[in-house]
């Protein structure tokens, strides 16, 4: 193997750049060249590439973002853009393709492989950790200390007013970030999409709290619980709790960005170094991750549409600590 | 005098506890008691209230919210609510109030120094620096610093995917925050309440800034601004953008938590201290302000229901760096 | 079980406070009260010890240090001492005790338990993250993410002037910290207790580095090291590389304090909740851990006196990323 | 004046990046192209020159460090290094060079254009704060702010342990940095260059506070303090002060780097456009500067080898909150 390319994909998450910086330097340490494909799919059928050096990627693990660039790309879901995708890594002579991104980028990079005969790895990244195959995937701790950063600032407030505060998370259809801030930010309540919501036990909780001298109250909110959110939960609280202040925050996009966390930077290190010494030992069409903190090869088939279970004994601890 | 009480009121804003902490300390060199009121002016009318100690202080200049908690009082508007509270400080035998707040807490210490003859001091503090008699009111730098940083985290996932970001800030009727922020944050286009946004205008700046190869675009938005904010802006921009991808952020009320910054802690230090040593000196119904790094003082009178100007030489500067 | 003491010792470590939290808020949960001893075996011994209630720990989990304060205690490691703490437990009718700490900690837990017949747990507190029985200690993520930070910050000032950093991170005798803060930091070289630091090696890879174009470079050092530290290594480098300005920080104190992480309260917040239920359960003389994402419990005297094994496919990683 | 140079000089300090994107932003709104000058006068002798865009200063606002490199060079300090540089600028045919820097910066650039009639402007930029002509200098705010982190961060592991702890910060012969940081970070003694240090005036506080119940206690040096610093007020105290753990803690090299803070990211933004301005207007051989919230010019030659005076009312301030 001579030469490979590299892209990111889908929505960013930190730690994107620690895993760019890996897969360079790896190769390149295996005498292997890197080209990298900017925004994506979109780059790869445009031709936005352009060899990277070692030194290009110095200075960039600590920054969030992508320095590759994402975007969306409608064109390589139809076969026909994926054929011209192919006709560019040929015309490259690009032998393997690296794609960091999450279950969508992933099952764009199984179609690749399968219909033109490509060899290509998985890296996963996203702050949702939702694909199995990996404890955790690139960006999902950050996100987490983001999330709970953020609920601390909002409890400084909370306490000074006695006030219920409702807040939203990210996560997709997952509940990870809700459920690990919910309890790292001593929420007295964290709602799931994993677990049905039933609002009168909500009600009851809060009341209980609420009555237990506590004054302060924090309801963490998964985006994906099947009641439509923290908008949807304060018009159901609002007549028997209207006594409280109740305020809504909606965390939003600050999730996605930041510097990333150690244990961010160290994971994406460790999967893009992996990622090109798996490539060399000839797998393809797998993703790297880390199982029990030891690298683990997953087909990459196998980790989009399977939906990653929650740790449900942290249900239960979050319950016992309210 | 021997004894004076203090209290916070209205929204919290961080460094209430720096000037809490000032004013007792300062007291105790001074030989004169402090009675904490809890709640605000609620809690002066339920008489929540004890005595504190130096020692009671240490280890808060560094915590945001109040550790003397906030509340909202209907019944101080009202004059018998206020004798309610007059009683209660002279069955404590409190000579002077010190209030910690905003326009709302001035007006009524205003109100309660004129009916009922007692000596009042005002602590300017709230995020939204929209107080006369100050060139920064305590919790502002702090409020800017955390709006600053979300907005660098949006910044990282607006250019990895080439987006059009509009980020709500608060700051109540002034610009102040968003101005401030815009300028420290990057942002192409600032919307504030002191000056009329024309929605022609908005879309011809965008469309110059995104024709000119910078692809990710920031605009940050005052909650005050005569146009609605930021999702009224999103509904407004959406007809001629809609080949970008335009995401909102509302900040929310994170702006008002966190640990204070040096300088607002080195501001309600100073404020907290003074405030004790005017009223030692007989000054009364006066807020104390810092202006070109000076104690000043302000009667209480002249800093409500006026309006404090925004630095528009930081506009115009802000168009220049566009 | 009715009555339960819990202590902290020996250093202190972010996330301190939240395994306090969930150990009172869990044994309350199970109708256990919960006696708080203040100032760790020392408070024992003195009898400073006081019932705290579910609110008592309202609030904590965000912060560093310990509220239970820790302190050394040379009393207590002499059997009289130990006879000493035995009665005043006997006193307050405590039936077991929940020490959070390091080996330290456990090996006089261990005496206490086997001289007096004393139900303990341990709960593994450390940043150096030198334990065996769980993957991680709790502070040891904080820790790692204070030290980046810092390196962060230097390498800011690395880069503006193409200057060689050597930066010495704690860890007793262990390379934990230096390690992953190493990767995480995008160390040159990073040299640990773990393996022979050879300076004629160090030489030549820096030389290798530096003549590469990266003008700037950072040497991550562990305390533990056997060469003494970054001192030394700067005085042994000296002769060689004095074209380049070289400057040493030794980060210190800094590395053990600060908010812990999400991932140091959902792991503390795990471990104390366990002590609890694992006391119920009739176990003792044991510590809990978190070994492969699930609770796992070593005997104590397995816990001291022996040597954490690093990650040496970390080191291998390290030496490609250069 | 159709062209400029800009360079970045001496120590770097966080907002040097802004400064730069204000020059060049505001230059070119004037029609003025910039010639970025990398490494400081070093570069300007060796010709490492080129031409920027606006879009090549984009997303370098919020970073810490100097994108244009900083060095020492001791050939500028000879007139024949000086009139090497000279030609260089000929040569470009760049008319006014902005220098932005601290003392050692504007000293040479005084020289310069004396030497050879070049129009000079100086922008302050350095964490010391110690240049007379603005109230505040570009990169102490952030200075102020990484201290008082640290300094927090320590306290909760003084708490924690009742300890003694002797932090040394950064500030050349000045003591802005120790004053400001000792007052929020509630030091208890604050050592400065600008008072002399009575160290037996040092015990007495120190056991005046100590023996008030406050058990842990945080003294702030000046690395500038006239006793040499922290390491030898140790030794000094050590003998009467045997029974407290005392620890030494010299944050060192940390302090220059970081993320600018808002203050900061302002501040350059108004000086760096400002240089511009001024420039255009016909002024020369003056550093731009913010006194009383209002720019203000002052001649290069009166910032160098002046004195400024630190805030004697903060530091009657910190003896009343002790």
């Amino acid at each position: 193997m001579k030469k490979i390319g590299v892209l990111t994909s889908g929505g960013d998450s930190p730690g994107m750049n620690a895993a760019f910086r890996a897969i360079v330097r790896t190769a390149h340490g295996l005498d292997i060249d890197v080209l990298a494909i900017r925004h994506g799919y979109k780059g790869l059928i445009n031709d936005d590439i352009s060899k990277v050096t070692s030194n290009d990627v110095s200075n960039i693990i600590q920054r969030g973002g992508t320095v590759l660039k994402s975007a969306r790309c409608d064109e390589f879901r139809e076969p026909e853009g994926r054929a011209e995708a192919a006709k560019v890594l040929e015309k490259h002579g690009i032998e393997a393709l690296v794609t960091i991104g999450g279950d969508g980028t992933f099952q764009g990079a199984a179609l690749l492989a399968k219909e033109h005969d490509i060899n290509v790895i998985g890296v996963p990244a996203t702050i949702d950790n939702d694909l199995v195959g990996s404890d955790e995937t690139i960006g999902y701790d950050t996100a987490l200390n983001t999330a709970m950063e953020a609920i601390d600032k909002i409890r400084d407030t909370a306490d000074a007013h006695d006030r219920l505060f409702l807040v939203e998370v990210m996560g997709r259809d997952a509940g990870f970030i809700a459920l690990e801030t919910g309890i790292a930010g001593g929420a007295e309540l964290i709602l799931l999409p994993e677990s049905l919501t039933d609002i009168d036990e909500v009600k009851s909780s809060l009341n209980k709290v609420l009555s237990e001298q506590r004054r302060s109250s924090l309801v963490v909110i998964a985006e994906g619980d099947e009641t439509g959110g923290a908008m949807k939960i304060s018009e159901a609280l609002k007549p028997d709790f209207s006594k409280y202040e109740m305020r809504v925050c909606i965390l939003g996009h600050v999730q996605r960005g930041g510097n990333p966390t150690a244990r961010d930077r160290v994971l994406a290190s460790r999967l893009g170094s992996a990622a090109v010494t798996v490539l060399k030992e000839g797998h393809s069409q797998v993703m790297v991750g880390v199982v029990n903190n030891k690298i683990k090869l997953t087909p990459l088939k196998m980790t989009f549409g399977k939906k990653k279970d929650i740790n449900f004994d942290l249900v239960e601890l979050a319950k016992m600590l309210r």
